[in-house]
């Protein structure tokens, strides 16, 4: 809730875009939290934060654990900035109870994960797991034309480590941001992975004419054949798989005139999928769709992410430990990206969701509740101790 | 085309919004036209501007002809502005074979048709007819809450004769704005009406989510919800009757984002139909199917014209003319508002359409042949001629 007062929102949510300066605000409390529970914090060349508890063994790689603190511009308080402060809270209560890991712990905020003010989205994480370049990253651009590197340095927060990461474990605890865990009534979501994704743009071509004097049989109706691929995308993903989604977010009508027939329609498509096959598959079925309509219909490809699998055996422990803690767990997908995704690829991973409140979320009624919280960051505590390993000497 | 030079646009269009510099301009032009044919010239309250003709009994009521002059922002040369310049021509004629007529014939630009700027559209026949009070329409403001008064004095096109009109007969040429004249190849449109018109403004309230983690059985897609009622429009016009029409033109998609279900929809619904008991029963279809969407719909009727039919002396008139003089006709509807409409409430009314290239209007790319328009302003000349009536005294 102190963190959740920078960038407060009168909703009750947080506007706290990337490298801002209130993003740099909310850094410094992270960074004094972490100082104050005895770590030793350091900042990389793309920003990313990382608070450091030594383990008695000083060699071993470190298990990480983290998420993000930037939001969108009408966001939550949860969404992220829960799995830091849960990753703090762990270190607290090894604190706490005088605990040594043998393994070093370290606590991580990535930079820019939401991309509501740099693309791409994930930005920290992407570079840390090499998924994209740390120069790439560096010479993004927002709407104002400043570059990530401009914005790191106004706020003082370009460090000078490399960000090269391999942690022999990584954990992210989140808020499902869906409502399938309120539904079931389970406290525990186990990320069995996440999904891919396949992102596209596209453009149907009509012919805008008025709308009196043009006889239906004579029309070239953009929105028309727009409202079939609505629906089309709808049917390919419900009729595929429970673990199939497929979105149509965004639409603009040319020219969206009431009295004029629409010449033009652009529209974003989302299809997401738990496995490469039935990625490839959606994207078979929706170019299909397209290609049968009566007016032409551009489309292109703009994202492309593969689905993840998390790490199984850890995967299996956090089902465990849920079990041994008494909650009440189910297995499920993430739908949406995160952090913990790119960190997979270069590390074993696993995830933590707990339920949001009508699953609801980017949104300023973002809520969860303390005792759900709670769980979470129980059993990302288990986990922790059980990959760093207790030294009882 | 010299008119059509004020306010040119590079694509070949006109941009002259109503109650501008550029509309002042054109005023202009006329107005010196008409003089220069030996009219006299008067504006009324609204601006109208009416060229009068004497006839030889000045106790007869005029025979009226014209259009508007104002334009879309991306608009062409020939909507509105053929219609008043084919009366000039008609004026020419009768001076250049120095014809008397026995009723005044009159030439009348209407003020502000196009609704562009001001809103409601057809303002000056809208007043003339009765349809609207003066003083409501000279209250109407521009987005930059400009009245129309203020609009009109600042040109100096506020005049103070009473803008109360009864012609003997009103007529008016006008491109069809629609393709099923050039579909017909023919090459005079005899409007036998109007099509009735009712718009709606409509909500759809879903609820937004994340596009990932949000199953599809649990997702409350306003989008979805707004593609079925395009395609219920569409088929509700489609399955009704060659005179029916049914467009979406505008829609607005809430977030708008690409990885978010959209939360809700407005659009704008436009029905038009030939007679009011197919109007009706459209209305009554499209609320039906309103109420059975999945989500909630709120629908808001904000314009009902009721449909016009024409004078049938002067609509058969027309199609008489046209085939004396050789040209090729049919009966149609105008599915548009026009001046006309609102004249044929107090005065008996005949439109001539003349062909559009490709049916496409409200467009810089607007275009219409000097033979067809030859040809309207031809059947305008015999049209006036029988009104008005040659003195052969």
């Amino acid at each position: 809730m102190d963190l959740a007062k920078i960038g407060a929102t009168e909703k009750g949510g947080v506007c706290r875009l990337a490298l801002t300066q209130l993003d740099k605000e909310a850094r410094d409390l992270i960074v004094r939290w972490a100082t104050e529970l005895g770590c030793t914090v350091r900042i990389d060349k793309i920003g990313n934060i990382v608070a450091r508890r030594p383990g008695t063994n000083p060699e071993l790689s470190p298990v990480m654990t983290g998420s993000h603190i930037d939001t969108q511009p009408t966001g939550g308080k949860f969404d992220g900035n829960y799995g830091v402060l849960a990753g703090l809270e762990v270190l607290r209560t090894l604190n706490d109870h005088g605990l040594r890991t043998i393994a070093p712990v370290e606590v991580v905020v990535w930079t820019s994960e939401e991309g509501s003010r740099f693309v791409p989205v994930m930005m920290g994480s992407g570079v840390a797991s090499g998924a994209f370049s740390l120069e790439y990253a560096l010479s993004r651009e927002d709407s104002d034309q400043i570059s990530v590197e401009d914005a790191l340095k106004s706020i003082g927060y370009q460090g000078c480590v490399e960000p090269s990461y391999s942690p022999k474990a990584y954990f992210e605890a989140h808020i499902e941001q869906g409502p399938v865990l309120e539904t079931a009534a389970c406290t525990v979501g186990v990320v069995t992975g996440a999904l891919g994704q396949r992102w596209y743009n596209v453009k149907v071509q009509g012919q805008e004419a008025h709308a009196g004097p043009t006889p239906m049989n004579l029309r070239r109706d953009a929105l028309l054949v727009a409202a079939d691929l609505v629906k089309g995308v709808n049917q390919i993903a419900t009729g595929s798989s429970t673990n199939a989604r497929g979105t149509v977010g965004c639409m603009s009508v040319f020219p969206n005139s009431r009295n004029v027939i629409p010449g033009q329609v652009a529209m974003t498509v989302d299809l997401r999928a738990d496995s490469a096959e039935l990625l490839d598959l959606l994207d078979t079925q929706f170019r299909k769709l397209c290609s049968e309509c009566e007016l032409p219909v551009e489309v292109e490809q703009v994202v492309h992410f593969a689905p993840q699998p998390f790490d199984s055996f850890l995967v299996d422990s956090v089902r465990r430990k849920s079990a041994d803690l008494g909650y009440p767990s189910m297995d499920l997908l993430s739908g949406a990206g995160h952090d913990a995704v790119y960190l997979a690829s270069v590390a074993p991973t696993a995830m933590i969701f707990v339920p949001c409140e009508g699953g609801i979320s980017h949104n300023e009624i973002e809520n969860a509740s303390p005792k759900d919280l709670e769980a979470g960051a129980n059993v990302l505590l288990q986990m922790i101790i059980e990959a760093a390993a207790v030294d009882d000497a």
